[in-house]
């Protein structure tokens, strides 16, 4: 992968419908804001907390995590499409 | 359980109405915010104060919440619904 | 009371017109927000200050307290009627 | 005066057009944001600066002060009616 | 002068457009925010930095600034006018 | 090159469409918001942190970066265009 | 020069267009935001960080800089014209 996402982002390639393992989430269709499942591909440079320390993160490479549907934004890289966004804007890791 | 909120998120699985202990919370109907009442099932993987320390939630398993009744994100699972969101939302705890 | 508002939250029950006490808070028409009188029946589980110490809180359990009409969330329980709020969108003690 | 303000407030009663003094603060018509003469009758229980310490008021009881005509909440206690706002926006000390 | 101003605010008389000295700050027709020339008559009690502690204020009594027309508060004692504003939103010392 | 950013800015120098790699980012039609690659051609004259220390850039003179379409601002210099933005802006390091 | 910018503004002299020297910036026609040149001819009394304490200018009087169009507050002095704008506003330093 030769995407590095910078600061505390990082790059997501979201999971497509038809693989969705069995027991995932499913999102229910009333949902005001729509999660999705990921798969965690890059960690960014850095991420930083509020005095300009460098802190870890919290997900890695393979996680399986949910994030808001329209929290990043959206590449295209070798015909897989990803999303880059901050890693405090995801939810929760599934697994 | 296998979704593991991150940060200072937490996730509720909401008391359905005909389940409501007698005595419980009923919102009254010209409630301008509507809380409800739900069940702690996973605190997140840390919740960090302005310093970016870690600090104690002040919910646990098992709690049963007052929360807002859209301040969350609402996810299915292995057809439960539920919702993550942050633990500064939560308003009370009941019991 | 088994309600336990979470934080710097604090649970009052409003004090019904007919029963102000003579030489009372009245509101008057053409206020633009409307105050209220209120008991304080909880304190939260801890009020926290900008460096995420402890602080006390400046009411306690019984005060008579004038708060804003529509700064907290309404709750139902055991058929009265309370509000949740933040302890500093009080406005005032009384008494 | 049994109304004690909370935090940063103080409570002020506002001077009635009659009673402004000869040389006292007129507002023109044309102001965008009509200040408006007052008495501090009553200071808080602490205000706090940003580190959470209690620091000074600036006012004290019986000050004559110029206050923007909306920035508090108007209450009325035995027939008379006072302002109950934060310090900080008061513009003026007069005297 | 009997008008104190409170905190980081300063007192301006501004200068009426026929006492604008040869020379002086014309204000182009097109400009979105027009500024005007005035005369600083009192500072406040007090400017505090973000530790809340006490800093010298940039202007003195006397000094002739350049203000924005509609950054402060108008008011009018002993039939002249002034304008109450934070010494921030001051422009420029002209002179 | 003689512009300088200044602070924590980075000049870009946009990659056109029609010169980007195979194999590099292509943005997908539905995106809400269209990244963009372009080559890093200066950095600031100093990127600071929130205690107004000086930190380092995370990237460098030559980057081929990922950067939101119309999160800087335009400058055309001999001919060539560019944006100037600030450098956490920037979404990503492709290479 | 007779006008001294207040805290971290500067004093800016637009470089009309006919002056523009040749290779200098041209902005295109779509920018949505037009940047414009412009020669510093006063610095501000001095430039504060977050903690109060004094720091640098980036830029110097006699530099050309690149900076928004309407960033800053337009004054005619001596019928010329100047932009005061805060010194962070400033893009970048051209030559």
């Amino acid at each position: 992968m030769n995407i590095k996402p910078l600061g505390g982002r990082i790059l997501v390639e979201p999971v497509k419908e038809g693989e969705v393992k069995k027991g995932g989430i499913i999102i229910p269709d009333a949902a005001r804001e729509k999660p999705q499942e990921g798969l965690v591909v890059a960690l960014g440079t850095g991420k930083l907390n509020e005095n300009g320390e460098t802190v870890a993160f919290n997900v890695k490479e393979g996680d399986r995590v949910l994030m808001p549907k329209y929290g990043g934004t959206e590449v295209k890289y070798d015909d897989k499409e990803y999303q880059i966004m901050r890693e405090e804007d995801l939810l929760a890791i599934i697994g």
